[in-house]
């Protein structure tokens, strides 16, 4: 049982980050296990509510690949992939244009009006949103740098965000599936956490939040005690560089990277396993996960 | 070749057109082989950005049986019909979004963005657009009326057009997946061609345009001689009860009737296999497959 | 030291009065200790700011009675009540007027802009904002009731709501003293309860809060068992009549009336001294106060 | 009889025309025998109508010489001409006031509302639209350079065209009489074409089309051969100074110039006595008259 | 020499007129001496940009009987009346037309904008504003009563007053030429009298000020004792039909009684011979001619 | 008796200025003789709401010092002065600015509607409008200068013109109390002929008229002949500092000083005495007191 005390000094906790963040901007890349669990994904669907009801603008983006590889399966056909990234024949594509869109991306807008906002869906091909261009896959092999056909993987070339800022304009919550368009009309499969950043960065987001399935970054990963609560951009680099970021921590990173450097005061890397890490990031002095900002003060770590 | 006086001859018959339908609202049902064919399709597409750019706000609404009955087969599961309604159970509704949604919906959106418009794709969902109910299906077994449980088959229980008239406004052509959702949250499948008919009258359109795979109707299927290029509502309801029309016909003239019922000026049932039929249909004085309405004047038959 | 956990759950639990109050106006009768005690005061102000930033639009009522017996005292002129009401000839009201607009609401307006609001003080003078009447106040005297002159004490003839809606409109929280003005341009002293009361009902607030420094109302005032937390208006108005709420709670509960009947959802008297109690009314859960509404579905008491 | 595929050919070759110049502002100048001729001045006013109709902000601007001699005539007075420009004592330019405002352009108004616009006709007098100086005529006599004085003959000094703006944003058509007005109010008669020219210019035209009485510029005037399709602004220069642009053709390129080099895309001489050459020359791929353009991509003569 | 506190009370006097007339709007009917005479003109050009600049919305309406006569006069043309209306062919209509808005239109809006307004001059036929129809002339020859055909004079149908408003709410003082259009796009010569009182109605005018050569209505028109400053809607309907007003008086009578039955608070009938009779009619408590009123206080005369 | 053609007279001299002057914002700072007198107060009352009602944006700002002295001896404090200013305490300014606010804003803020205008009262506080520092005061002690603590003495920090902006958009007169706020949530008194200076700079008003008890400024106060009409921003400076300026009209020069440096075009020493030399000032070319301009055309002394 909580007191009546305690729960006036939680709410005023929140106080001055209500008033920081009113009428601003905030991109959730949500993914991960959040995803997965139904109570977690009842927890963020709400905190993404509490967002919207207090004033504060929340853009989803959604990535998807647990399902898109499972419907892959289904249809006999196997995931392949080169550096994290799945290799893209024009059927996978379509398949995961088809899981992304038209499964995972209704799904949370049905639970996002069902909870009671109002939620629209969109894919970079609505209104050209997400214009893109094929990505181009290196790998070494034998010492030697090779491109590789991952076929249809893109980068972002431009974003179109009249759309996304209509629909903010008019009380929305604009929910986005990372499918970009070709300028020849080609599909492309983008990176979600990529699409994220480069939202945040294009809609001068106040913040951009990552939820993912680990507590945040840590110098090094055996030992629990190396947790870093503040990175700043250029040590996130050296980080990336020498390898003490790796695997699908990169692309988290690099998108906080691109954001930051495009104007997004801050970016998080949220654990989605705790229940409600989001609304706690954004409304709490607690410590929740690892935020990359473009100049520390002082050394956590 | 076409002469020069002729094309003027054209353009000048066109004026009339334009002044009546300046600012107003046309829903078109787009299916059948117009969305099969690629060449038939380009046509559709640019039909559709004319209307857009001399000045109407047209609405697409598509279906997308055989698609989504080729994915079911994929994936090994059988389509059952009753009375020409797929029954749908859980799994069977969701491959059906994911193909209408996920497939359809984005390809014609991209479509119409790279001939020129600026289209955004929705389903019933967004927003909450389309509120459904389970549809009750009846059918008659040893003379006898039984309810037949037929899954998540819905009815429109209520259109919330403000997402739609917000697109519309914004200068987007939406492209609307008939695709319903309960207030429980359930997916329901929902005839497209009903959602055409219903989202025509709830938005006031000057006109509703069906696209099939027929010339129209006939009195007698068997008689050509007996085509039908203007049927009143009376009329039409007696051809319904009297089994004149029947099958997949049933469906689009009952679009129709809903349309009217709901103010809806003039509803079509054009034939999608000729070329550019809906712009000559819209634009010219050329008898374009059947068209029906509130009053008829005189027989044409 | 509170958990997270509990943190969560105590801003998930404010979720559905978000969502219910997004937008609305909530009138605020600010009086008693909540204005004498530092604290308190802090409190208070935080409180409303708090509404503000979530998107509530809160006007302040204020009264000051005891600091304008303070000063009248300092001046040499007595006080004196006639059933509650001060006797106010010219020179009391333009003390009055100088206490309740030079310096009480002077300093609210402060405190709520110091702590990040941006607040504005007006009194029913400004654009004639609360035109009123004299009040024409009776006595019993020897079993007959007779007229007493007890000066420029006014009632509310009409409120011009303009003023307020605009300031509203423009993101300020109008804080209001409650000084009326005549036709002929004669400055009225009026009970701030009933100001409350009259602009909540003008204003189609959703909520009227009336800080006081009781508990709330009990059917016995010497029996703390009697404790009611829910009256409805037609329990009230018999409360009334049969003397079981009196003194100064009688202005209280008649605002309450008035707003109920001018269409007020739900009307709060709240005890001033617990320290947020105006923030747990709104967003928890918590029995806080006496709350006074049209209808009651249960006997509580 | 037109067939129903080449109606469709028709209306689908407009379509890049109608996207290109959708919200787009035509400059018009009316004048020639399409003013004479009802069947022609029909014509006229129906492309008129079409432009508008399909999104085009059209702007007309008219002349109106020979009805101002013959009404001279009528009058007594013998019309005298300096290098094609009237000569314009007080009563002239009086007559000549009357004669565009109150006669023709008060026809062109009527007929484009009698054929379903909304038009509004205006002189350089209405909000002081059109501010005049009078206009210096040189004369060669004797191989001397003289000034001559030719009475109210005003070139442009500026244009204010809030009005025109003002109206063409309310729907209406603006339909335009060269007249000016001096800074001492003084009338000025002004030659049509430059009036289109300047217009064109100032409100950011997308596209120039003076009406005419030939097919358009030839190199070598006796020789059909050498008729000219596309010039250059500089082409068009020389073809002045060298003499082979003559007569009334001088102040035609002379506008085409004046709107190129206010930023005008493209602008064209048209043959008005050929039925609806305007509508041909905006919506087809006819080669309709001569076009005058910035630059030239290759010599067409 | 004026002293100054006369001023000061010249001006104080105009204060509760500047009140009362605050953003309405005022027409005008402006013929006679005042349009003829150098001195007068400037004058009452003066006075209504002074209403302008104050805050009043006026519309000018012109006749122009005396500059047509003489135009017909030079081009050999006699004018015939019937009934005090202008008897006009094609011919007649045509040059009226010319001579209203080509010259008095022209000039008067010349000289609005050389003293500092911005004026547009309008006609009927601008955006189709004056509707009209043509008068049915009935004469009494031998006690008997025959309808005449006077030709192109025209009663007025319908006012579509959104080009006067647009141009109202954009600042600009609208000049009316009284001339007509008919369904067929026939030309309508119009009485200004009856345009003013009918355009007063439909603009929901707070004053029609009516210019002209008399001082004012008397009861008997050789004494001037019995001059009538206020006459009441009820009493000017006896003087028409008792005879005692008469000839010219009469359409400007029944303009005001047009108007008053339209809405119109009060309409004038003022000495356009008097310098600024217009000002002091509208700001000073001057006695200025007779104004015509829906009810009579008290008699005047 | 002033005749009609008088009157005529008077109102077209006011025309330039009402033409120059029609949408521009006037600040005047009221005070001295002219706040006392009944017949006085009146006239000013009168004045500013014709200018509100001829189209111009008046601000009014106040000041008090005598009701404060009057309030502070009742009180049984003794008012000390240095160069001018009032040595203010914490329980001054509390008293200063009850009386400012409370009292003496109240009363023209009544006196402006009951003559029909709309005004609202607001001090520096209201939405942190006047942003004030502590004021350093310097004597000269001994032929050295010193730092005098004079207490809740501010100088203007910034303005934050929103509110007064929204306020006049709206229509309403701003009537403003000198009380400025500091960071810290400090009073301040702040002289209102600097306040009024510093806000016609900030508003980029026209003219600032400072309404005192003489007729102007003299070169030698003791000889009448050296009045000055004009003064120049340059000469204005040199007598302040050469001492022929000198103890209450500092400050008003100073603020004059101010505005004309901030952009506002001309600023006026008003003799308040006068009746309506506000009204006469602006409306007509008598010459009221003294000007200070930027730059002077002539040597009016």
């Amino acid at each position: 049982m909580i007191k009546s005390v305690e729960k006036a000094a939680v709410l005023i906790e929140a106080l001055p980050y209500l008033q920081k963040f009113a009428g601003s901007t905030v991109v959730i890349k949500y993914g991960g296990n959040a995803m997965l669990n139904d109570e977690l994904k009842k927890n963020v669907i709400q905190d993404i509510i509490f967002l919207k009801y207090v004033g504060i603008r929340p853009v989803v983006v959604h990535g998807g690949g647990p399902e898109i590889t499972a419907m892959l399966e289904k249809l006999g056909k196997k995931s392949e992939f080169v550096r994290g990234l799945r290799v893209s024949d024009a059927e996978t594509v379509e398949i995961a244009e088809m899981v992304l869109v038209g499964k995972i991306n209704s799904e949370i807008v049905k639970l996002l009006n069902f909870y009671g906002a109002k939620a629209v869906g969109i894919s970079g091909k609505d209104a050209d949103f997400i214009l893109a261009v094929k990505h181009l896959a290196k790998v070494q092999e034998d010492g030697v740098t090779k491109e590789v056909d991952i076929g249809f993987v893109g980068d972002i070339l431009r974003l179109n965000t009249a759309l996304v800022e209509n629909l903010l304009d008019k009380g929305y919550i604009p929910v986005i599936a990372p499918i970009g368009v070709g300028k020849d009309g080609a599909t492309y499969n983008i990176n979600a956490d990529y699409v994220a950043g480069e939202i945040a960065a294009a809609l001068g987001a106040e913040k951009l939040a990552l939820l993912t399935d680990v507590e945040g970054i840590y110098r090094d990963y055996q030992d629990k005690s190396t947790f870093i609560s503040t990175l700043s951009l250029a040590e996130a680099q050296v980080m990336i560089k020498d390898g003490s970021i790796e695997g699908g921590m990169i692309p988290k990173v690099e998108a906080c990277i691109k954001a930051l450097a495009g104007g997004v005061a801050k970016t998080h890397i949220i654990d989605g396993r705790q229940p409600h890490s989001l609304l706690l990031e954004v409304f709490t002095s607690e410590g929740i996960g690892t935020e990359v900002v473009k100049y520390r003060r002082y050394i956590s770590g």
